[in-house]
This record gives C-alpha cells, sequence and structure tokens, in this order.
C-alpha cells in the first residue's frame, strides 16, 4: 500500500480535511468518561468503547483520528484526584494504538494531542509547563503519530510554549485555541493570537470547543486576517462544539448555567451543520472537524455538504439520505414530504420545552456564595491573579 | 452460576426492572442504521457497533438486552426495498446472538421483540400476518430467549394477533402500544387496549415509543386503571421517546415537523429523566425503559434515580457523580457550585435557539398537496380505508 | 328619532352585536384604576377619563356601552378599603350616565352590569348576597338601562341568585360566567352552569374574563351544547380575555405568575383578534366583546373580521386600512410589503424577551408560605371550606 | 402663580425632567391616528381625545407636554396622500393650544416638536428643507412654546438643520436621532452625531424612538462619552420605544418583520420600565421619557422608580401601590404574595405564544420581490443613493 498522504501535503493541495468530534462528551453519553475530571483513561481501561468511536466517525469522513489523550498530561490526571489504575504514559500510548489501528483501517491520519495544563494555571515556570508537554510527545514520537496538534488554550503564552516543544518532534504541528472573537483570557486578540503561533511554528491554527460554529468560524476569521496582515502563511482550522451557544461571555459554554449536564437544547442538527460546513468552506478553512458535542452522524454532515469539494462520499452515507431521502419510503405522504432541502432547511426546530428560554445568562463569580472577594478578579486573569484564583478554587473544593 | 431469575419472578418480587434504549435511533446516529427504512441488518452487517451498544446499555444498568430485531419482520424488509445482503432469519439469529452474549456478561434478561406489521396494515388476514410473526419467533425460540416482547402497535387488534403467537412459545411476553391517553388510532381507549392485551395472555403491559416520559406514564396509568377495574392483573411497562413532546397528535412524534431530523432540541437530559424514573416508580410501573432518544446516560440516570429501591447504583456509575457532583474538582468555583441537585432540578435550560418557537405544530394530510382527497379521512383508520391509504401512500412513492 | 331596537330584537334577528373591552385593566394603564382593589369609583371621580374610553369602544363598532360599574356592589366596595368619597350609589349613578351620553352619540345600547359579591363568597344567605345585587340594579331601573348583565361569576349558584334578581327587573339578562372548560369553581360543567342560568331566566348566556378567546368560545360551544340538549333555547355570549393564556389551571388567569402586572407578552394583535372573531361567529356566538386586556383597536379588529356579516365597518376603521393597507404607503419596500392580509395572518410575532419562557406555570397554594394548612384545601371550594378560607386570606391580609 | 421653570433652569439644577410618551402608537390604538401615514391630525379632528392623553401622562409624572406635532410639516402631510380637512397650520396650532391647555393643569412645559422631512429624503436643498422647519416653528413661536424639540431623525445633516433653524427662535433647543450604537444611516457614530448636535446649538442632545430603553440608554452612553471629550457640554435625553428590541439592525424596529402590527408581545412591563429609569439615571441622562408604545402607565413606572431623586410621587400613583403593594387586598394568598419588589424584579413573564420564537430577524430588501435591484444598496444611503431609493420606493407604491 502507498504511503498516505501527510496532513500538509492534503492541505497544500487544497484538499479539505474533516477532523472528528468530541470524545470527551460522546463517551460520557456512552458511560466511559465522567464530567469534570474529564480524563481519558478509558483508552486504557475500555479500549473497545474508544475504538468503536473512533470507527465512528472514521466510517463518517473523519481523516484525522486525534489520540484520546484530552488532558491526559501527568499533572492533570494527577490533579483529578483519580486513583488511576494506569500510569499517564499507559494511557497516552494506549490512545495512539487505538488511533492507529483504526486510521489504517482507511485513509485517515494520526494526531497526537496535548491540551492546557494545570501547571501553565497555577504559574509554574516555562521550562516545568513545556516539561509537561515533553512527556506526552514523547509518547507520540514513539508511537509515530503523523502530526500534533495543541488545542484548547485559553492562554497564547501556554499555546505557544506547547507548540515550541511539539515542533522538536519535526512533524507538522496545528495549535487551536478555545478562544472566541474577543480573544484570549488574557483580552490577546484572535489575530494576535494567530501570528504568535504561527510564529512559534504551527502549520496550521485556528480554535476548539468553547463556541458553537458560527463564533468559531468568525474567530478563525480574525485569525486569519491577523495572519495575512503580518505577511505570515498558514492553513486555517476550526473544531467547534456541537452546541448552539449566542449567549456565551467571552470564557465560552463554560460558565453558561446549562453547563456541563443540561446542553441537550442546544445540540446541533445535521442541517446546522451543513451549514457550518459550508460557512468554515467559504471562510477559507480547510480543515473542519469537532469538539464537544459532535457525534459521528454530525460529521457525515460536514462530509455530505462537502461532497462536490471533496469528490465522494464516506461510507456511513451508506445508511444516509442526503438531506432527508432516506423518508422518501416512509408510508405517511405528510412524512415523505420531508424528503427535500428545503424542507430541512428552513425548518426552525422547536424545543418541546414551553417553559424554558431561549438564551441563559452566564455565571459570574457572584453566582457563588463565599467568592465576593474573587468576584472583582473575574475579568483580571493575568497570571498572578490567575495562581491566587487557582489555589483559593482548589482549597475550597 | 446459578441461573438468572426470570423477568415474571423479578416482577412478581416487586423488583424494579430497567429496560434499555432505543436502538434504531442509536445507531442511525452512530452510522449503521438508515432513517426512513429504520431496519436491522446492522445487527448482521456490523455485529461490533449493535454489541457496544448493548454494552452501554448493560453498563448503564438494563436488566433486558432487547434483540435488535424491530421491524426485522420479512414483510418489512422487503417493503422497505432494501436489496439485504442478509435473510430476515440472518439478521433474527445474528441479533439474538449479539444479546445473549452482551446479557451473559452480566445479570440481564434476553427479550425477543416483534413489531407491527406492513401486512396487516395492508389489510392482510389474520392468518397471514400471524404467520409472520411465527417466523420471527421460531428464531427466538430456537436462540432460547428468556422472554418476549410485543411492541410498537398502533391498533390494538394486531397487538392481540401477535400476543396470541408470542404465547405459543411457552415464554413469558409483553406487550407495548405507541399509543398516547387517546387510545390506539381506532380510538380503543388505553384501558381497553390494556385489557384486550392481558386477556390475549401479555403478562406485562404498557406503551413504547410515539410520546414523552410524561405522556407514556399517564397512558400506562391509564392502561393500570382499565385492567384493575377488569378485575385483572398485569405488570406494567413504559419505553418512551427521549425527547419532550408535548404538542403531539394522538398519531405521535411521526407528525411533527421536525421528525426525524431536528428532534435535537427536544433530547431529555439526565434529570428529565430521573423525573421519569420517579413518577413512572409512583405510577406502579416496574418495568421502565426507553426508547427512540435514549442514549446509555438516559438509562444510568434512571438507575440513579432508583438507587435506593433496586439497592445498588450500576457499573457505568464508577464515570459518573450522581447529582452532578463530578463537578466538584472544577476549577471554577461557580461550576463547582453546580455540583449539587437543587441546581439541576430546577434549571430550565435554554434552547440557544432564540428564532425557534417551543412548540410545533404536528403535520397532516393537508400539508402535502395532491392528498386533499385523504384529508377527510385522516381519522378514519377503519381496516378497508387503511388499505386504501396505504395503497395511495405506496403509489406515491 | 327611531327607537333603538332592543338586545333581543338585534340577537333574535340574526344580528352581530359588539360588546366593548375591560374597562378595568384600560384605565389601569391609563392611571384611573387601582389593581388590587380593582373598584369603579372613576365614574364618578375622573368621569371624562371614562366618557373618553366608552368613545373609543362606540368608535370602534361596539354596540354595547356596559356601565363601568365592575365590584361596584357596596359589600365589594367596603371589604376593599378605601375610604371612598363617592357612596355606591353615586359611582352606580355616575356610571349610568356616562354610558347613555356615549350610548346616545351612536347606535349602542347600554347594559348595566353586576358581578360575584363578597358576600357569596363569605358564605352569607341567599338572602343577603340577593338584596347586595338589588341595590345596583335599583339604580340601573331608576336610570333605564337597555338590559343587564351579570358577569364574573366564579360559581354558578350565585351566578343563578343574581340573575334571578335581574330577571325582575322586566328587563332582558344576560349572564356569563369566568370559567373554562372545567367548569365552575365546583366543578359544574359549562353544559349545566348554561342550562341554570337559563333556567334561572337568562336570555344570554356565556363566558366573559380570566380565560383567553380560544378558551372561551371553546366553554362557550360546551354551554350551548348542553343548552341544546337540555331541549331549551338562549342567545350566546364570549367576552374572553385579551390575553393569551395556554397555560392556565380552572381558575384563570388570575394563577398565572404574571398577574396582573407582568402580562403584556401575552397580549393579542389584532389579527389574533380577527382570528377570534370568526371562530365566536362559528361557533354560532353573536354577542361578541371583550374583557381585561381588550383595547378599542382590538374590538376594531373584531368589526372588521365581521365587516361582510355585519355589513359596516365602524367609524374609527377611518384611520385603520384593513389587514394593514395603511402600510402602502411607507418609504421602505421591504415594509410596503406587509401590507396584505396573507402576510399578517401567517406571522408568528417574537416577544423580544429570549431570557423568557412561553408558558408558565400557576401558582398554588404551596407558593405561598405559611399557607401549608390551606394548601389540601386548594381543590375544595365547597362553601363551608370557602368561608374558612376568606376568613384566614382576610386575617393574613 | 409664580412662572415655571424652564427646561433649561431645571436640568442646570440637577432635576430629573420626564418626558411624555408617543402620541402616535398610543392614539392609533385608541382608534385616531392611522398606521401607515402617522400623521397627526387628530389634535384638529379629535381634540378631546388627544387632550385626555396628554392628561393621563401630566397625571403619570410627565413634565413635558411635547406638542403632537409629528409628521406634521407641509411636504408630509400632502406626501401621505391624505385629502386632510385641515391645513398643516391648523394641525399645529391646534396640537400647541392642547398641549398647553393640559400643561397648565400642572407642572408641565409645553415643547414644540419637529421631525425627519421627506424632503430631505427626497434630496431637496439645505434651504427648501430648512423652510420645512420653519414652517412649524413660526406655529410654536407664535404660540409661545417653553422649548423645541428636534427628534426622530436618522442623518445627522439633516438634524443638524432642523437644529439651526429651531435655534432662530431664541429658545432652548432639545435634539433627538433614532439610531443605535452603530450611528446613523451614513455610519456617523452617536458621539460624533452628539458633538455636532451640540455645535449646531442643542443644548439637550440625545436618542428617540427605533430601539429598546436597554440600547437607547447605551446610546445615549456613547453620545455623551463623545461630547465630553470634545471638550463640550450638554444635557443628555432618552425618549426609547416601550418595546424589546433586541434584535435590530441599524434601521431600529422598522425592519422587524412585526412592525407595526404585531409588536404586542414585545411591550415593556412596568418593572422593564424602572429599571430602564435607573439605568438612564446612571447613565447621566436627566432628561428621561419615551416614544411608540409607552403608556401612561409607563411613565408613572418612571416616576415612582425615580420617587427619591425627585422628591415626589406623581398625581397617578394614587391608583397605583408601588411595587404591586395594591395586591395586598387579594383574596387569594398567592396572589397576595406577589405584592412585594422581590417577586416582579424576577420574573421571567411568559409570552403565552408557544409556536412563537423569542427573537425575529430583520426583513432586507431582499424580502420584497422585485427589487433586487436596490438589495445590494441597503447598506449604501448616501443622498444621492438615498434619492434613488425614496424614487424608486414612490413609483412602486
Amino acid at each position: 500500500m502507498a504511503p498516505k498522504k501527510g496532513i500538509l501535503e492534503r492541505l497544500d493541495a487544497g484538499e479539505v480535511v474533516l477532523g472528528d468530534g468530541g470524545f470527551v462528551f460522546a463517551l460520557e453519553k456512552r458511560g466511559y468518561v465522567k464530567a469534570g475530571p474529564w480524563t481519558p483513561e478509558a483508552a486504557a481501561e475500555y479500549p473497545e468503547a474508544v475504538r468503536q468511536l473512533h470507527r465512528e466517525f472514521l466510517r463518517a469522513g473523519s481523516n484525522v483520528m486525534q489520540t484520546f489523550t484530552f488532558y491526559a498530561s501527568d499533572d492533570k490526571l494527577e490533579n483529578r484526584g483519580n486513583t488511576q489504575r494506569f500510569t499517564g504514559e499507559q494511557i497516552n500510548e494506549a490512545a495512539c494504538d487505538l488511533a492507529r489501528g483504526v486510521a489504517d483501517e482507511g485513509d485517515a491520519l494520526v494526531a497526537g494531542g496535548v491540551s492546557q495544563t494545570p501547571s501553565y494555571l497555577s504559574c509554574k515556570s516555562e521550562e516545568d509547563v513545556k516539561a509537561i508537554f515533553k512527556k506526552q510527545i514523547d509518547v507520540f514520537v514513539r508511537k509515530n503519530v503523523d502530526f500534533l496538534i495543541a488545542e484548547y488554550f485559553e492562554h497564547v503564552e501556554e499555546a505557544e510554549w506547547a507548540v515550541q516543544v511539539l515542533k522538536t518532534s519535526g512533524k507538522p504541528v496545528a495549535a487551536t485555541m478555545c478562544i472566541g472573537p474577543e480573544g484570549d483570557l488574557n483580552g490577546v486578540s484572535p489575530g494576535e493570537c494567530a501570528v504568535k503561533l504561527v510564529k512559534a511554528g504551527a502549520n496550521i491554527v485556528g480554535v476548539n470547543c468553547h463556541f458553537d460554529p458560527e463564533t468559531c468560524v468568525k474567530t478563525v476569521k480574525l485569525m486569519k486576517e491577523g495572519v495575512e496582515k503580518a505577511g505570515l502563511k498558514a492553513h486555517y482550522m476550526s473544531q467547534p462544539l456541537g452546541f448552539h451557544t449566542p449567549d456565551c461571555n467571552r470564557q465560552g459554554f463554560i460558565d453558561l448555567p446549562e453547563f456541563p449536564f443540561a446542553l441537550e437544547p442546544r445540540i446541533l442538527t445535521r442541517w446546522d451543520m451543513q451549514k457550518y460546513a459550508r460557512e468554515a468552506y467559504n471562510a477559507g478553512i480547510r480543515y473542519i472537524g469537532g469538539c464537544c458535542g459532535f457525534e459521528p452522524y454530525h460529521i457525515r454532515a460536514v462530509s455530505e455538504e462537502l461532497e462536490a469539494e471533496r469528490g465522494f462520499l464516506p461510507a456511513g452515507s451508506e445508511k444516509h439520505g442526503k438531506w432527508g431521502t432516506g423518508l422518501e419510503l416512509h408510508t405517511k405522504p405528510w412524512v415523505r414530504a420531508r424528503a427535500r432541502r428545503e424542507y430541512w432547511e428552513k425548518l426552525q426546530p422547536a424545543s418541546g420545552r414551553p417553559f424554558c428560554p431561549s438564551m441563559s445568562k452566564p455565571d459570574s463569580w457572584g453566582v457563588t456564595k463565599g467568592h465576593a472577594d474573587l468576584m472583582q478578579q473575574k475579568e483580571a486573569t493575568s497570571k498572578e491573579q490567575l495562581k491566587v484564583l487557582f489555589d483559593k478554587a482548589t482549597q475550597n473544593a
């Protein structure tokens, strides 16, 4: 078998690359991840469950299998207080093996992923934080993943450090922050963030998590403008939430009162996803995937929207009539009448929840009694203040 | 290993038995079932995907693994126009093997399931319709399932025929109709339906699919009243939708304009599910499960609500802090403040969809142009009229 | 000038008679009625304000000027604790003069109105309660109103007493209860209520207040069925709220948490009113008016909907293009495009309130701390229990 | 009687001055103004109706009686195609007399008002446009109003011209534009607009109409910042809509699909108004009134919120218990429990419209068939383009 084309070969050739969806949320619903810690020990504990999810995304059209290593840095695993049956190294290794096994069942690449660390939040030194990333990357290099992703960073400084470490591997590097149009938690704008990441060595930049597709596409556009204005070059990537979040503040969906156990009414339909795919494509984004809330059928919808651009449908479309045409066989004529694009495109789906509002007000410090002293610091997230915050939060837990 | 207690032993002893969730919807989202036909050929085609879903429900607390044989009668499989790679018999057999395999990994029973047939809808004779059921049951008997379920019947007459055939197996029989408080499509009330089913030999009666938990519990209450008024005895069962459907007409969620591809905003949260479990229990229902829209975490929520009554938590709760206590470790204090029952119980989750309404008007014949002649017949569903309807619908397809 | 045709002449001839709208709510917003007491002393205090409102309804098409005598019985006026500058008699007289003055500016009749009394609620004898009504009626007779209305009764027994007293005047009598399809507060069904009222001597029966137009039309239909089934004859009347209240319990909008100061989002549009007029007409109701929430433009909308049936438009339509045609002169083409019936008929107006739900849960005893003892009595409204309730409520006030 | 303090004396002394509400909308509902033309001929035709509305606002606490002269310029009156029974001069004179008569019943001033003209929109010369304003002002001077208001301008250039003409009267001048935070239709920011108006001679600047209170307060804040940054001085004024409009584009509520006949669900409650009064006050706005959608009880709510600052309650509060205390006498304890501030402040009122969304998408050119050629010009509103637009629109009418 000829070797697969690498991520940069694909993007340089103008191909659309589809990412996968968020594993922690999907596996939480399946019973293998604990909300709160959100750690990926299931890679070692329940490999068949993780493998199955990989397969579903592959079948839906994903070109990338991300290793299930979110929050799998040693400091995070310890911090979350779990007495693990597995070491961080074992988890990272198992995740690589699972991703590789499924990737080789199709035309997919394996991407090793790192994410923000408690070490940074508690103001450890650059050296210390980089050492944390290094440990995970050693596994990725040993397991020979195809490229690396630094994702879910709220502070561009930490993301730059991550990129610098990832670059030492010699592999292509993607970097996505979990920010919206207002920028990172220190107020660095999306454009500036992107420039810093490209300068740090990232080949692909963008955003993931925290905001809905519409907001993420808007943010990546700002990144692209920044990069182009600086006379730099990059590929662009978006992996948004599978939830509608028009009501977020700049800290994203974490602050919504529904997070994380009552987000159901916000889940995107497959048609919302097709709209996302089109908007992302139109914005010049060529690495299009998803994060928390994305299920396999969401990625399939992205595949179906971009059928013409990609030149094919995914394997999973054998079980899906594009634009609902599977309903043509329904016995009720008024259900058959739904088997068409125009119907689903213009439908405004009801919530079935007449006692619920359509938007929420994000929580803030004030909501939590006993944190009046921290309230004023809400907007102040310099590194020193973050440390105070973190220490207090940990004590009170 | 001691033999497992049978379904009637459990119910007679006052135990709560938890069902599983709807496989066709869950597997459609995972990429293995086609919406429209909704047939279960994946049991033979993609056994590992089906097995994984069984395992997740087992882990969530299900005591019953239903064979993935919905719409697996020969007439349905043919009618849906699929050129199957597998015969109906192969599909039914594969489904039995998968259910048995997973059931034996824990304390679960296997239930073989049959559902309403196109043969009845097209006015085949009682003999013909019963022959259809007989073919599936022969497999169930050969594979030695623990009990049988006749589910998803819109007409009580067909359900009675099914029960009569199922009874010939000598195994316990459950029968659930997909009706609401207004009764079956011929206007037979829930109480009457239940009496007929018990008289036909059903040990357990109730409802499944088509309506939300609140409506289903209400309907089963009416069934229970009917049975008790008639001086009969039965066990009660509910397997509702995992969607909020306050706006249904008596044909259930099929007629909602969002069916089946835009139901996301209606998905129940885990807290809605705990409420359902409590209400079902309070209504005297002891076989509590789910249908379309139920994911494994929904059944886990039922398990957690009924922890005291059942005396234990399911295996899957190792990855779930009851009432959200997993959030106690979150770094943000206002997120930690959500780690409590009162918070989730009173939360009214927003839809994130400010341009969408909270309720829809069910579709009707009139919506579909060219069916004005059938419009008047909407409420007329005698067998003869059904035949006319079915023929027209089939011609137009 | 030829004498005007009486109310029964009109109805017997098949004419549509339009009522007016609710004075207490309209005048509360204008600053002349106090919410809580809701008493009509403004008839004597601020006659020009009351006269102006009468004129606006006349101009909108009302055929009846109801005397502004709601809650103007002596026991109510005293009970509400106002140290009135005017006696009950003075208020009732002033109200008659105002209604007559404006009625004679056009083709309108004057109707003297009585409503339920605190005397009944506190279990005074039939004799005492009737004496209360008698005092108001003496004024109406002296002022020679054209007919009488007994309105806003929650208990049919009290309404019957009122009708019996009104009949002694020799004038035509209408009787409307503030009930919904579930019947009066003692559970007497709408059909039974109507029969009792007709037997007591009412020429016109129906409902007013407490529920939205849809619910009121439904209730009057039930009344009509009851009367016809009993082989009796009557004319029918509805004067609903100008608020959407799909979420009421049987006590009506009083129990909605928004009552009375946050009902704005529920106000009917003129198009909703046209729909109401059509539905009322189709249900055989020929006395069509409104109650709380109705403004003059709402009655004008009823007039415009029934232009063909009545044969003319009201004077006020000189300032209103039917179906919005006044917009044809607008400078913006997309606003001009709204000058047509189809546009307004199908528009689903947004609330502009994304943090608000679409329905509320009615309050109940339990909501009010300190009334736990009364909670159980909520549904028990026999006369004895009502007395207990009333006494406690009064003490606690 | 001592002469009343002038508008500038009051504002210079730090007093809060309350405006009135929008006459065209209030009188449209009462039957005296035609939606579409929106012209104020009722001042001459139905003086008692206009006088009554003035009185209600006076009673509610208004310190200013604005002459009912909106759109009463000769070019507008002609343009709207009405064959008036009265000349523009007669209308303007009658309006002055009505305002003066009621103002002298209390402590209120009379303000003569002019608004934007079709002459400007059709690109007449500065001289021509100013002549139009001059005609109205001649009446105001002759009738000796206390001060002048130039209101409802979408283009700052025309507003400047108006101010320049008004200044020739020697009377104090207020100028309000109907813009939001995005500025006027040529893109001039609120801050720049305010500076231009102050430089043109306005003593008081601010906004009126087109947007909800929240948006208007935000816009006036931007104006104040602009004026202060420019080293200038002014008083500030806001007269917003009485409708919630979070979903407007920069052209305001005209473009909302509900305008003008289905805005009911957006009407502010009295509690929303108290919030507005507080926010306006906190923003340094001292001339606080309302525009379309404001009813007398809305101004009363503003008066009640600012009782402490103003030192008194309005006459109308004799019929209103602050924060709902009038309910203390209600017979139902759970209604009495609503007689408190906390209850109303936190209530999120339901719409009673479960089939309606909470927000709308503003209309645009594209909506109107046959205007595809104008669509691209939507954002292009230079004077030349406006002329094209206006001519086309007029032809098509």
